[in-house]
């Protein structure tokens, strides 16, 4: 008989990990010391729910939005934390504070947790929050956003709503990554996936939206209701652009004006070529471009900013 | 402004787990100590496959279907880890022999991991292999095997092929847990979910199975190839029993002499009652009762069998 290896002490995670600042259990943690139990129905199930919000020059944005939408799909997954969105904003904020981050990527998460005698019936398990702040990252690069995204349209099909309500926003991704390796494929950055009736739904991360004639459009059915994506009604309504939710299919997108893709993780970011196709004249576009610049400016704006009360430098945080 | 709080030096986890030992990184752990870094893309976008093969009076059962399962779903998700499956088989070992379990629910993981400059691009990411053994657990408890499950027809989909691949091992359960608290709501133990189509496809960690004069069927579209599953094609094949996959429409099921689920999780399960209608008499059938046994007794067969070597009583294991 061979020998058995021996139990170690504890676990040695030999991976390397961003910056940032993570909340578990009432302890605020750096990223390297940030996990969680593999028995955690979060990681088996992918039973969990999530949201992101992003911290721009010392500042939440749009954070509200983001906790009444996290909140929303805790209620539906029969979820439930011990904290108000007050608490949840304080944890959030002393995360992005002691990470000392101007401009950063805060995720929040409930996961259904586990039961203390391992039981397979969900209404048994505790759920667990988290949240962490990291730096703020982006679905486009800079070169990406000074020449428009090229972006291939996969006949992967986002897992529809009678099975998943996309709304809730959640961790259901094998769709997606599978739509980035079939773009990949054919020399494209980023997908896009259909609804099941064979229209534009989204594409890894962010929602999507084309102009024709001045007019915006976007997917109505089967996609996440983006916080930025709800940016983005606002700040037409405002500058007297009609903007639509509607069904878009892959020719139609494909003949638009213009094309740009919405995301916390990057703001609004143009499309200049789908499929290899030029959008337009495959260059940003002019009302791409002023929707970028009014997003960027609505974050001066201080009904939509919580400022982050960062430690003084040298401060003795104890 | 206030005080900040103070990072921890690490986190301590409140939560219990269940005895047992995993490996990770080279490491075997006790399950207290077995995390995963919340970065990692296997929990942040569910991208990871998995496999559950079981130890029962001290032996895998058909561990190699397991493993041939595993490691064709890594290949479609284009992940790949060091080992091969000798090494595999020997780290699972090494799991229960160090657990001394001799009933065991061995899981098996590959996550899409995370890069080490937390690109969003899954081709940089490092993938992770993740094992554990824990004390076998079973769908239904003692009382249900002996009375047949009480189960529910949910009017969630399952989600679909042109989504997610279902015969990868997935972790996308969000439509089977909305089934679960679907069923609880109208007093059913567990749940059935539907096909695209509105045939019956599969429930919450297992295949099912209806039985019509003496002919057995099973689901054929959008289901996981279970192991359990095949093992009643293997043995209806040796006791001359008629067994088919086709599709079944909640009707046909409800109509049906016995119905039956099967998982690694507890193998061969009678159901006695759906929406609330007793199945044939309302006990459990002389068929099922039949393949269960087969079952069962299958595990005796020195072919299926891979014996663990389990450390001696004292032994010092280091």
């Amino acid at each position: 008989m061979h020998k058995l290896p021996k139990l170690s002490e504890r676990y040695i995670d030999p991976n390397t990990y961003p910056p940032g600042v993570a909340y578990m259990d009432g302890q605020y943690l750096t990223m390297d010391k940030a996990s969680i139990s593999v028995l955690d129905y979060g990681f088996l199930h992918s039973d969990a729910t999530y949201d992101v919000v992003h911290v721009w020059k010392g500042a939440f944005f749009r954070l509200e939005d983001h906790l009444n939408r996290f909140f929303r799909g805790m209620d539906l997954l029969h979820m439930s934390i011990p904290y108000d969105k007050e608490q949840v904003t304080e944890i959030l904020h002393n995360c992005v504070a002691l990470s000392r981050l101007q401009n950063s990527y805060v995720e929040f998460i409930c996961t259904r947790g586990t039961s203390p005698d391992f039981s397979r019936d969900p209404r048994n398990a505790i759920n667990r929050f988290i949240a962490f702040a990291i730096p703020f990252g982006s679905v486009a690069n800079q070169e990406q956003k000074e020449r428009g995204l090229h972006i291939a349209i996969t006949d992967t099909v986002r897992i529809p709503p009678p099975s998943v309500d996309p709304t809730i926003k959640n961790y259901h991704w094998l769709d997606l990554v599978k739509g980035l390796y079939t773009a990949y494929d054919q020399g494209a950055e980023t997908a896009l996936l259909l609804d099941s009736n064979g229209n534009i739904a989204e594409g890894p991360g962010f929602n999507i939206f084309a102009t024709r004639d001045g007019v915006v459009s976007t997917p109505e059915f089967g996609v996440l209701r983006g916080i930025t994506r709800q940016t983005i009604f606002d700040l037409c309504d405002a500058m007297h652009i009609k903007c639509v939710e509607r069904d878009i299919s892959p020719k139609e997108l494909k003949e638009a004006d213009e094309v740009f893709i919405t995301s916390t993780a990057g703001g609004v970011m143009p499309v200049s070529k789908i499929d290899d196709m030029p959008i337009g004249e495959g260059s940003v576009g002019i009302l791409s471009n002023r929707i970028n610049e009014a997003y960027w400016q609505m974050h001066e704006n201080a009904k939509n900013r919580i400022a982050i009360n960062y430690p003084i430098i040298n401060e003795v945080v104890d």
